[in-house]
């Protein structure tokens, strides 16, 4: 049986004819020509060729809409036996030149079973890392330096020690934080790491310190075994900057013993627009997954980095289930009309359902897992102050990374009290009780919090 | 005496405040905050501190402007202390976090000479290139194998010999063929230098075949040395999918004795939007050159996946100019506010010159060349036949290669004529002899080209 994975993408285009579109993209992506082939060959080039699953037009309508509103969403389904098993190979296929052919935008992507049996995914998941700290029944706190740039490693070890006594969960490096003279890795790693053993004393808490890992592509694995070596239980990485092969060759990786925490950096470049890039859910969601991440920071609809909530609850749908998207498409439907040659647009939009949540798959497609690795924690970031805490459980629910910076340090009453005043917030959210009344109730460092920024519950 | 490279941004806000934002990010991307720090701590974080070095404000004008259209040019210098010398490391500090912060767009990039340093760039450029070939003289003229996926040993072996023997100077690999069954990389390598050598032949002509380099990243080393000991003379690279260090990486690896041709796949999900992502100069251009690309494809502004002209010239300068931008900042000038706490806008805006020709740079820059590296060959590709040559000489010039598909394997008279007219089209310009004259003048394959597709010189 063939095995496909699928690309979906929505192409603007004031009068295109979206099938005949759709049908180029399945043919010219996969074996280049179709008609002109001999009909022996086509009988050996069938595992190879493209099909069109879907093509949903959306014609403008309404007082405000304009020619240049109009827009298809086309799916097609590449044969795997067309690329290896990795995600440069996959990204190359579905969007290698078609990301420069006009408007048009990765809004999803699905793998076959085959697929991503190539990708033992995150490591640890959620579930490991809950184990690794001893915590398992309320959301996670995260705690970001302040400033860490020009700093010593006396500096980063107070400040790092003030996050800690406040009771979070981890702490991060910041992401622009390269080696350096002052505060190269393993020296990093070996002070915050004896500020968490104090901080430890008096919370009794477990703690993770993400570190950042940077340097050269093909020296980050001797980099990340040093400062594993110097103690470091979790790892920070620039994904978008070094590609997301770089995470899965690390992730899979036996001597990675860590969390790896992935960070957004660059992302804007890729899923804002509407007419170009790709989606969120693809880039920050299912890649990411897909390549390893344990927990994967996005900017939250909260704060001034912002995403849109629909795009932030996508990535955290994508992250969280856990037997994932249903996608097997069999390549035995004789929809595409590209074995007919008949003319684009009769019978070229296929039945078969692609990326729908198992269990309701269409007619042509049987429910199976396609995501069967751990699930990655959602860490909506940017502009996260305790005020917001029950909009972002409600939003995100237990499984979630509460991940602040300023919010913690820039509390009144100072940075170990910022720490307390989200746990506090914590809390009260898992206990049903309104901030206030709980601020109320003898939790000053929440109190004070909420008159500096306000509370949305 | 600091060392700074410099980011240009093109920033659009309805009603921003653009110095004040200019400040936020000189300040915020690198010491985080300024003018809280103690007096004594300011002297020692001075070196860390980026520096707004120029904000140009657009107001919308014109009966079609409306506010969406205002925009400001923001150029911020940051200090070469704060990151190593790497691209991933550069791009994160840069455009890491600022990408997601709103219409925000990275125009141009600028290294001091400092971080510059770290990089040899291309090992062999277009001189390098073309001692290889023994062709000093004319534009290089490359050929894209017509379709791969699905095909064996002997076919490929007969297409590679088609387009050879047509007296192409380069045949490169289709960027989507990946390690298979049917062609993995050595035998492909044996059996198109195999037809590579009968060509010659009959033309008496060298020829570089880039083969594609594919597979998990920490083994394309490996990977490409097997290729090389099979004879493998240059190499095709999906640069996009795989991260610019890993480009540099290979690049500058002593064992990667052949060039390296960089693939723009998945480019358009970063410079279409005028409102973020990553400029094609930069992307295409500069990051490409810096990293050790010696041939840069690029959609060109002639076919069906295009980029805009202006575009392609931006990246043509970049490739091309040898001593090119210069930038040195040294930091000495007080013309960055920050350090008054003087209101942004008041003298925010430094006259220092940043990414301008070198004898051309402003009052506080130096003129140095900061890409003192080898050159890479622009190669404008999509939608080329051979009537499109004297366009693309008039402008491109020598220094380019000509690349086509379909305009060699469409040709009415067969792939070999198809290369030949490529040949006697770029003799016809060389010469300065009209197309339409030289393809009377007894070049029947150019006459038949001209025929088939038109002639636009």
């Amino acid at each position: 049986m063939n095995s496909y994975c699928a690309a979906t993408y929505r192409c603007y285009d004031e009068k295109a004819d979206f099938d005949k579109k759709a049908l180029g993209i399945a043919v010219g992506l996969t074996v280049g020509s179709w008609t002109d082939l001999p009909e022996a060959k086509k009988a050996e080039m069938e595992r190879h060729l493209g099909k069109v699953l879907s093509v949903t037009v959306h014609e403008p309508s309404g007082p405000e809409k304009t020619a240049s509103d109009r827009y298809a969403d086309i799916t097609i389904a590449y044969p795997d036996a067309n690329f290896s098993r990795d995600i440069p190979a996959l990204l190359v296929t579905v969007f290698g030149k078609l990301s420069m052919d006009g408007r048009i935008k990765l809004i999803d992507l699905s793998f076959s079973p085959q697929f991503i049996s190539g990708f033992p995914g995150p490591k640890f998941g959620i579930a490991g890392v809950r184990n690794l700290l001893g915590v398992h029944d309320r959301p996670l706190l995260m705690s970001i330096f302040k400033s860490v740039i020009g700093h010593d490693l006396a500096a980063l070890r107070e400040q790092f020690y003030l996050q800690a006594a406040g009771g979070v969960d981890l702490i991060k490096d910041d992401e622009i934080l390269f080696e350096n003279p002052l505060t190269p890795i393993e020296k990093r790693v070996e002070a915050c790491l004896q500020a968490a053993e104090q901080a430890k004393r008096e919370t009794g808490q477990e703690l993770l310190y993400a570190v950042n890992l940077t340097g050269p592509t093909f020296g980050l694995l001797d980099h990340a075994r040093k400062a594993i070596a110097h103690g470091a239980n979790a790892l920070l990485f620039n994904v978008l900057a070094y590609g997301f092969d770089v995470l899965s060759e690390l992730s899979r990786h036996p001597d990675i013993k860590v969390p790896i925490m992935a960070h957004p950096a660059l992302a804007g470049a890729f899923y804002p627009s509407a007419y170009h890039g790709i989606a969120a859910n693809v880039l920050l969601g299912k890649l990411m997954r897909l390549a390893g991440a344990d927990l994967v920071l996005f900017p939250s609809p909260y704060g001034s980095v912002v995403m849109p909530r629909e795009e932030n609850m996508a990535i955290k749908e994508v992250l969280l289930t856990e037997a994932a998207e249903s996608y097997v498409y069999s390549g035995s439907s004789s929809a595409n009309n590209v074995q007919t040659g008949a003319p684009a647009g009769t019978s070229a939009v296929a039945s078969d359902s692609v990326g729908t949540p198992a269990g309701t798959s269409g007619r042509s497609a049987a429910a199976a897992p396609v995501l069967p690795l751990k699930t990655s924690f959602p860490v909506p970031s940017a502009g996260i102050h305790p005020g917001l805490v029950p909009l972002i459980l409600k939003d995100f629910g237990d499984q979630t990374v509460v991940n602040a910076g300023g919010g913690i340090h820039g509390h009144p009453m100072g940075t170990i009290a910022g720490g307390q005043a989200f746990r506090q917030a914590i809390d009260a959210s898992k206990s049903g009780i309104p901030l206030q009344d709980y601020a109320a109730n003898g939790h000053s460092e929440l109190q004070a919090a909420i008159q500096a920024w306000g509370s949305k519950g």
